[in-house]
């Protein structure tokens, strides 16, 4: 297809940045690639694993003459970026990124871009407990969700090209306000990852000999938490962190459920237990129906 | 190889069931196959997918000349399957079960048995999220653990049958005391499960149009507790009320630690959320050390 960009600049380029590289490289959507990451190391991966033009430590540098800049590093960290890009970001550039929170980055990025610069926050709903550049592959995104929160004003023709890009990936495009997209995802994904993180937290406490037939019994249903569990450790922080409320509410209704079921186990009612367990699983069938399991 | 067994009597065969039956068929570990189950329908398919070579919804039946029985109901059904076919075992013969938890087995099942028949409790940690005869499959046992729990004072030539029986499917061997074996694996398989049916659970409530978004964006960590809380809801209802006890310590740590990160999240303490999801990267390490993952 045509470039849709002239210059593309990733700001981080870990598992979700090195993917779309890898995609706007294959589908030939930008005439140039360059990045900015935190360590010298990360942008000498990706010179060597060529998906980059160039690469530098320093973000501003690397903004300059880009008509497409994404940010991809963890949302804690857009609150120094944003500052530090903003004077250098040119008049009709656009500015988007694939955070898992959208809320926070919104009130952490538009303060800091000038007039003429539009902002498109974006979340592909896609992803992997691997991070950095070399876990990253072209096809994440096919058959996944992207949502878009563009906030109320935003540009459509910058909305447009962004949405584009998505397709061209392969993703469904979604679009939502910034507050709901918060409170679905911390329902789908944050507390998924909450839980999994506790539940084997729970079991490096152990004693060592009890931990290690934790992991050798693993395949009983722990094992898919560990993977869950593995993802990257500030990523979630910073989610946790950015999406505060949200998270915070869907645990109090995941702790009153649990009560209840604690309760229904300790006075042996089978019948409760049983028609819950027997609930769960039409949600399984309409995620098999919704091509997402 | 060699027979091990005359004939097999499975009472019980679905998922569990079905995959020993067709490894038994697959390794010739015996001269004949038999099986009881609840349903006739259960049993017509169990001759039609050419597992057995007979099949009657009255175990004690099926159980008459067998010199291996194997119980492959969910735990709950044990108590009324023990006193129909206690009678009718002959001398010599071995019962065995791959019941999720095993002192209640025991509790259930040993009271019923003649001088001369050996128990010896058995759990396959290996499983599907499906269930039934048709979900079966020879391999389902391979490089996985296989715990047996024979009580004190078991028969030895009995326990090793047994053994040399899962060793052959491709099992790796674990003895245990009963006991112990609950405690551990209510924190590998019952809570896992327990958590994936309350977080589906509490998905469920939702009102249509955000349970429905649910589906949707399930791929961002959701999806992989659907999965689990597909799985069947007898069998899982039995367990958690046949390990209540070791279920109930474990969900009141469980609770406590998210109690803890739930405050962490709440004052926005990123340190200690740092701390510990980069903690439970180890345990993934040695799940997949181990070769469970
Ligand atoms: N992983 C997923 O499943 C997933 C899914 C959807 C959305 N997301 C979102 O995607 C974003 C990136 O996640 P990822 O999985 O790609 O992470 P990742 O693989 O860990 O990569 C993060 C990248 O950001 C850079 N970085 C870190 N801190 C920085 C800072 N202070 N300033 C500038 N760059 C910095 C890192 O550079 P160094 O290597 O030099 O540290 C690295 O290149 C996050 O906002 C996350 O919420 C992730
Ligand atoms: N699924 C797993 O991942 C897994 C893993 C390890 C151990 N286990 C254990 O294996 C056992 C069987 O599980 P499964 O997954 O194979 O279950 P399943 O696929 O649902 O099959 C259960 C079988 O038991 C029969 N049954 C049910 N109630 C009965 C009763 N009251 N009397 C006689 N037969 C009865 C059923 O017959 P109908 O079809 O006629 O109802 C069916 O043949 C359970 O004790 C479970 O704890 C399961």
């Amino acid at each position: 297809g045509e470039p849709l960009f002239d210059r593309v600049a990733f700001i981080g380029i870990g598992l979700i940045g090195s993917s779309m590289a890898r995609a706007i490289a294959k589908l030939g959507l930008a005439r140039e690639i360059v990045c900015s990451a935190r360590s010298q190391a990360t942008c000498d991966k990706a010179l060597e694993l060529g998906l980059v033009a160039r690469a530098s430590t320093d973000a501003a540098s690397v903004v300059a003459d880009a008509d497409l800049v994404v940010l991809c590093a963890p949302v804690g960290a857009y609150a120094a970026i944003a500052p530090v890009i903003g004077p250098r970001l040119r008049p009709g550039a656009i500015v988007t990124d694939v955070g898992s929170v959208k809320q926070a980055v919104i009130r952490d990025v538009a303060p800091y871009l000038p007039e003429g610069v539009h902002l498109v926050p974006g979340h592909p709903v896609a992803g992997t407990e691997h991070s950095g550049p070399e876990a990253g592959f072209a096809e994440l995104f096919e058959n996944r969700w992207c949502i878009l929160t563009p906030p109320p004003g935003a540009n459509e023709a910058a909305v447009d090209k962004v949405a584009e890009m998505w397709r061209r990936f392969g993703s469904n495009l979604e679009f939502m306000e910034a507050s709901h997209h918060d409170k679905v995802l911390a329902i789908t994904s944050h507390l998924p990852h909450l839980i999994a993180y506790t539940i084997v937290g729970t079991a490096t406490d152990l004693e060592e000999d009890t931990k290690s037939e934790v992991i050798k019994f693993s395949a009983g249903g722990f094992r898919d938490f560990t993977r869950i569990a593995a993802s990257d450790p500030v990523m979630w922080r910073d989610v946790f962190l950015n999406n505060r409320e949200a998270v915070l509410e869907i645990i109090q209704r995941f702790n009153e459920d649990l009560t209840a079921l604690q309760r229904a186990i300790r006075w042996g009612e089978g019948d409760k237990l049983e028609e819950l367990f027997t609930r769960t699983r039409a949600i399984r069938r309409g995620v098999i129906d919704a091509k997402q399991a």
